[in-house]
């Protein structure tokens, strides 16, 4: 498919960041990327790995005016066997295609995109860190390259590919945070790009960012665009609760994103005999949980964090503190679950990893 | 405000489209461009014009990720006394402001704003096509250029001006178009981007702009996001309808772009003394009309087009056919009246044109 990866080595590669460097998130970039071009009439060609380096587009590209770009986010991890390993890459490069469908942009080959992605990681190995906790972040995008300033689907692509080593998200364990229930701005509503990965739904996002952070919040739970009511997702993460023993999480509705480490929770949920519902769920639900004592956990959902405890809700001026602020035996024990998975330190039984 | 314009000339200029090309839109582009750089701590600096010519990113560049990127489009006319004017550059300098505020962008000073526009028309001043009906279209926009991976601000942008010559819309005289009503996408929300001219706004109505095509439609009519029930706007246009001597227009809801054009044509429609009103409109408020012979014109607004009379309207497969498919006298007069203004064919009573 598309034939074979070019490689142009990167004869100067940049000194890596030390091991007891704070790497933070999408700061450092490794020393290759990956780039493959669309054309109208030509499809897919040309894929190839290259020098990490500015990308030179002309001023009316696409992109730059109609916002056609979609992306991706995964991790490669490093076993104490020194073994690399991504955590399901096919999930990511099946939801890439949703979203490039979405915006009318064309399809990739699944399997190609992950055999991409495991020879971009190969070449920069050395860029997956040692350091307990610490990842390489990759970012698969999608954009359009024409220049044109017609409304219309763009007749060029590329397909591109980096990679950033961040450092664990929980520096000293897993840390509850606050959050936001958003009832002003609007993330996504059905028929819109909310269950797509589409670079719009970010940018349209801020504001409501900028709002929490004044609350001293770290995130907002987005509530449906329509009636305000039902629970969507909180930042750019999907939402759980645990209720009187159950777990609930919002359905998919359309408006929200079909998260893979929602779905591998979900997964292991089940396996556990936890009953765990994909519902609506209205925040008068949560508040009359919390009311009655019956709330027992709540948490976010997303590759970056794996799970972020919700210490509290602050909806319409009320703070609604959730098991005493403390973390939840459920988020632990899932947290606890998938990064041993992901660092292998423990079996793959669901076959979730992917070697590079 | 942020110093004098630098001037760099082109020392290889472009031949410029023949007076008899079929210029298109948005495919030509003009010798020059503008450009100013903003970073946090030091605001917006160096203000600039160079040779048109591809610009330079870091592949982390947070345009390509997460879509903050607003932009803005109008023109500037050839008067038959050779002068170069502009149409209410002002107003778009204003919005261009309340785009970026949404997408917790920078503000821009905006006298410099059209400053910056005057200046670079009047460098390329012989960009401005002489043929009838034909402009110079100016495409005024601003993006985050920092590099990094988290979702957040940039704390850098660009603002950047290029300008393409562009035929005349209609080249033989208005042309009515068919429109297919919406009824499964949505455009925009209350609390969304829809008010702000955003670049993933475009991106997400690509989908739907396929489906009229499909349908034999030039542009869709988008209904509200919650009720599907509300007319919002006509492709990337406002629409207005003529009902029993009386003009109605959407109402600015939230999710509404706030167009120059319809501005413009409210404020006509007051002095000539014809009934306009903003209000929400129901689409079966406009099949009511259709069914007892009171819808008597329907048409878009925008800068691209000025107006654009709507022959048919394509609802839940019925096609309602205005004013016999025919151009209506308003929508020519509106027509005539403001492209007169604006090629300096009658005297601009309304200050709506600066010079360059």
């Amino acid at each position: 498919m598309y034939g074979t990866i070019r490689i142009e080595r990167n004869p100067s590669c940049k000194t890596k960041p030390g091991q007891e460097e704070n790497l933070g998130f999408g700061r450092h970039f490794t020393d290759h990327m990956f780039i493959m071009d669309y054309e109208e009439g030509q499809g897919w060609h040309d894929p190839r790995i290259i020098p990490y380096g500015p990308l030179s587009h002309d001023p009316a590209a696409m992109v730059f005016h109609y916002g056609q770009a979609v992306f991706e986010g995964l991790k490669a991890f490093r076993t104490d066997k020194e073994d690399i390993v991504l955590f399901r890459p096919d999930q990511n490069a099946k939801r890439l295609n949703r979203s490039c469908e979405r915006l009318s942009m064309p399809a990739l080959d699944e399997e190609f995109v992950v055999h991409a992605i495991q020879s971009l990681v190969r070449l920069d190995a050395e860029w997956v860190p040692r350091k307990e906790g610490s990842s390489l972040y990759i970012r698969p995008f999608v954009m359009a390259t024409e220049a044109g300033l017609g409304v219309r689907a763009s007749s060029r692509y590329s397909f591109i590919i980096i990679m950033s080593p961040v450092g664990a998200y929980y520096e000293e364990g897993l840390q509850p945070v606050n959050i936001l229930v958003e009832g002003h701005f609007a993330r996504a509503v059905q028929g819109g790009t909310g269950n797509a990965k589409v670079a719009g739904n970010y940018a349209a996002s801020l504001n409501a960012q900028a709002v929490a952070k004044e609350n001293n919040c770290a995130q907002v739970l987005w509530l449906d665009a329509i009636e305000k009511k039902y629970l969507e997702e909180v930042g750019s993460m999907n939402v759980f609760f645990k209720i009187n023993g159950e777990v609930v999480t919002p359905s998919l509705s359309g408006s929200i994103l079909e998260g893979i480490t929602r779905k591998s929770i979900i997964h292991l949920l089940n396996e556990w005999g936890i009953p765990v519902k994909e519902q609506k769920i209205a925040i008068d639900d949560i508040v009359a949980a919390y009311e009655n004592g019956t709330l027992e956990e709540a948490f976010g959902t997303g590759t970056a964090a794996v799970v972020s405890p919700i210490g509290s809700l602050l909806w319409q001026g009320k703070s609604m503190v959730i098991n005493q602020g403390n973390i939840g035996e459920l988020v632990q024990r899932l947290y606890d679950t998938i990064t041993d998975i992901q660092f292998g330190r423990t079996s793959d039984t669901h076959n979730w990893l992917v070697s590079c």
